[in-house]
């Protein structure tokens, strides 16, 4: 069962770190049991890390805090749909369950626009082992409108 | 034009990380302009991080070294074909071309079966737009026989 108030962590995890200039408008959190073990927001410009999305850096703290490379009993809610890198990320860290706030599509209308990911790694959803569902996308794309209106950006 | 010492390099950096038990047996370094600017190994269970792979782990580190997020200018030499995790970060980081030794089915023979990722990112190597090439596959599979030899090895 979805948890809105952890979709709306990890949106604020998104506000977060796109307030502090850390990266883009995005944020994840990982539950297990019912409670938050790790956050998560881009800081692909900040820290000079392109593998820095929101996901990667989420999975690496709840690994880093349960002290484990593998969390089978977790659940992963992102502010907006993982691209191919994260859900690669998803997979091989065996998270069974993922939601996600914007689409892809949201995401490319503000200007990350990772098609050039997707033609590579096509994905079609329905071939995506793990249930993924979008939740709350209204409130999660508050954020991403945000972004939009910063005065200084640096692209990525 | 492909050096045949940056992926021994990078072969060495397979034994290196397998040898001192930090995790599987791949390798990787980074060049720009002709010199080694970053080298990685595999982390996964060790560092507990799933997302320590060889090439995640040397394109953090040469992004690190070199104070960008992006990586234009730079060839990438890993003794494994990259999985799609770490495809998708090569895509990221911008780098223009990959070379690699073992290939996806040589990492399969040695227990490394990453079939259920592909099979949910699907990368069809006609679609791949970085060019990507096989080199000194027979030199790199002397690491993943050593692997196999391995008396304790942890399972990801």
């Amino acid at each position: 069962m979805p948890n809105d108030e952890f979709m709306r962590a990890a949106i604020r995890e998104a506000e977060t770190g796109m307030r502090a200039g850390r990266g883009g408008p995005f944020g994840c959190v990982i539950v297990r049991r019912g409670e938050i073990v790790a956050r998560g927001h881009n800081r692909v410009t900040s820290t000079n890390d392109p593998t820095a999305h929101a996901e990667v850096t989420a999975i690496r703290a709840a690994c880093a805090t349960l002290g484990t490379f593998q969390l089978p009993d977790c659940e992963l809610y992102t502010s907006c749909e993982p691209c191919p890198m994260c859900l690669a990320a998803i997979y091989w860290a065996r998270l069974p369950q993922v939601y996600y706030g914007n689409t892809r599509a949201d995401a490319a209308a503000i200007g990350f626009d990772d098609d050039f990911i997707y033609r590579q790694i096509p994905l079609p959803p329905e071939q995506r082992a793990i249930p993924m569902a979008s939740l709350l996308r209204e409130e999660a794309q508050v954020a991403f409108r945000e972004w939009t209106q910063l005065p200084a950006k640096i692209r990525y």
